[in-house]
């Protein structure tokens, strides 16, 4: 492939936080009606100002800084100090042991042990098998790589317990020859959690296809009320066959100072490592120090921070629910909803251009996730709940402007 | 190539800040004479305790903290308001336009800008013509992308005036087909900067054959008395056809913070951006606010640290001159001196591990910079003046017992 084919591919220009490069020429001969006033609110990302950085966490930068040099150069897959301090915690949260000296690695921000874990694990001509709809760069790092995506289906919208996986079509693409799965849990667009049967499922059929699962928990600590979770890890798995990811850029706030994890198989782990000293070196090492607190947050922090998301969630799909012809699922963990909108007179993307111009609200297009899920938006809704909850408002006041 | 195959030539148990994870079996038996003491040196990387980050620039990270969501979510390719302070300094500095909107990425380090402007030019199969000796990584990058490496030689123990490189061999491999010259200047290890007769024919003949430079100028403020530098970027050659890669993170010392820049051709940036967006998605937005003072440093800052670096160099220079059958050229820029040892009793790999064992000195040996190098050690003197004369002895006496 060339270089100019391969690029084009991997376009940005709807990636979440680059509208302001996108251009609005051609836009106005479809507006109907003015603007509708309110706050701005860009929920293509969370607002750390609304829900700031873990408490102490800029006293552990600082500390990292005092420290000098033993902090800002690192081995390239982290500080060991910090590696073991973390290790158990992760284990006890997920139900499976980490290995700090070599099942564990520190990357800039949880994209980067994404790219590092698969391109650790895939290379061209490859097969891989990801979810529809899922994480936008999942499918872009496929392309970058020169592998080859087998998409498999979820009926996020469905009634059926779980995320709504197809595991017949998980199955098909493994018996075709998938290397690896790579999956977010909670699921990202659409905030589903796979169910504790889906998640055994998966493993059973990693097994006996002998493929390797890379999970992206992102949003696995940020759960509502009733949300049951079931980390692959820990289920009936070669641990050598599984790389868990994490970060402690949502939840948290953390994302400025770009940390990430991921943790399980060493063999990935290493390879991981190798990649990194040549793409970033190592996660930033004075941020590196934040992750101290990392998991060992104030008592109550966590639950306080998941009832104010919730919150904003009930807000949110309330006014929702009275938009008819919207469909949304609640989500059971993490702060996106990713509603299906009716037909409307105009494009989905253009859709979304006017929202930002005549109501000023930036939201995702759900073409990002899934080929299918033109008809979708997703928002991340870890904003400033009555800023929130008025531009919903302008959304769906713009549904009904533009109704087909 | 399998994935295993290519992960095999990732090996970096060698590289710069990796030895604590080397293993010294089997060395004992080689051993000659007791320990050396002495301070330990680690010559891999610079010292940031002793030569501290650049005054005010942890007051630049803490505003920047401060200024909450907008610094921690920034474009991919980094804050325009920074952008725009930062390129007019580098235009001034390089001697040519940069477009701020455009034609600058800021990347999570100088390693990060390396490999997104690779990436972003070579893919698989392309021919990429590199400098031997030159930063371990250029090679590795090449590899990751199952790009072809045509090495050109450089003569740096040379007595041409310049760099020493062979520009027959350049006109040759460009001729046979490489798509993309990456070099360093001033050159890392060799410390030796291209004149600019070797800069001027360099344009020339990428201009001719159409290919792109990327230039990595990493230590280009860090020159030393009478040392003239040439910015390829300011000669005659298209710009469209130049990258030019910087960062503070060597002589400002801002390492800590993972910073670089990448900025000249607006066609393989906006590459080098979508790239980022799925491999780190942006620099540490908090970090990003330190690049404020870069190339505005207080009145004397760099020539007090250029001068402070000049003394060490000659220092160990002096050391290394006693050393019978040690050549060593002094480095007219950066903090890297690449002797090239005598013959000794044992194989370089083990007298650079012995030197750790023995010696407490750390050095990476010339073999991560070109094959041909195996009898040169590297060392970045950016360390304690004192310390680092008294390792340098210990590494002469170290070659002295060692001596074949």
């Amino acid at each position: 492939m060339s270089i100019d084919a391969k690029f084009q591919r991997l376009a940005t220009d709807n990636a979440p936080g680059q509208e302001l490069r996108q251009s609005a020429d051609g836009l106005a001969a479809q507006m109907i009606g003015g603007p509708l006033e309110g706050r701005p609110v860009d929920f293509s990302h969370g607002d750390v100002d609304a829900h700031p950085p873990t408490p102490g966490s800029f006293d552990l930068f600082s500390a990292g800084y005092e420290m000098g040099g033993a902090q800002a150069y690192t081995e390239y897959r982290g500080d060991i100090g910090i590696r073991e301090m973390i290790a158990p915690r992760l284990a006890r949260f997920t139900g499976a042991p980490v290995d700090a000296k070599d099942g564990l690695i520190i990357t800039p921000g949880t994209q980067g042990a994404l790219f590092l874990a698969l391109a650790a694990t895939v290379t061209r001509g490859d097969k891989v098998a990801i979810v529809q709809p899922d994480y936008f760069a999942n499918r872009k790092l496929v392309e970058f790589l020169e592998a080859e995506m087998i998409p498999v289906q979820m009926d996020y919208l469905g009634t059926k317990t779980g995320a709504g996986l197809d595991l017949g079509e998980l199955e098909a693409a493994l018996k075709a020859g998938a290397k690896v799965f790579l999956f977010s849990n909670p699921n990202n667009p659409a905030g589903v959690v796979y169910s504790a049967d889906e998640i055994t499922q998966i493993a059973a059929l990693a097994t006996q296809y002998g493929a390797t699962v890379i999970v992206d928990q992102l949003y696995s600590r940020l759960r509502y009320v009733g949300a049951d979770y079931t980390h692959l890890r820990a289920g009936a798995i070669d641990p050598e066959k599984v790389v868990t990811i994490m970060g402690p850029s949502k939840t948290e706030s953390l994302s400025g100072y770009r940390l990430g994890v991921a943790f399980g198989a060493a063999s990935v782990i290493a390879r991981m490592e190798k990649l990194q000293a040549i793409v970033s070196l190592r996660a930033p090492g004075y941020s590196q120090a934040v992750l101290r607190s990392w998991f060992d947050e104030a008592p109550g922090w966590m639950e306080d921070r998941i009832a104010q998301h919730q919150a904003i969630r009930d807000d949110l799909l309330a006014v929702f629910a009275g938009c008819e012809g919207v469909l949304v699922r609640s989500p059971q963990a993490g702060s996106y909803l990713f509603p299906h909108l009716p037909k409307l007179r105009i494009a989905p993307g253009d859709f979304v251009k006017l929202l930002r111009l005549q109501a000023g609200v930036s939201v995702t297009p759900g073409t990002e996730f899934s080929p299918h899920a033109a008809q979708s938006i997703r928002l991340n809704f870890s904003q400033d709940r009555s800023a929130a909850l008025a531009a919903v408002r302008r959304i769906t006041a713009m549904v009904d402007r533009y109704r087909a």
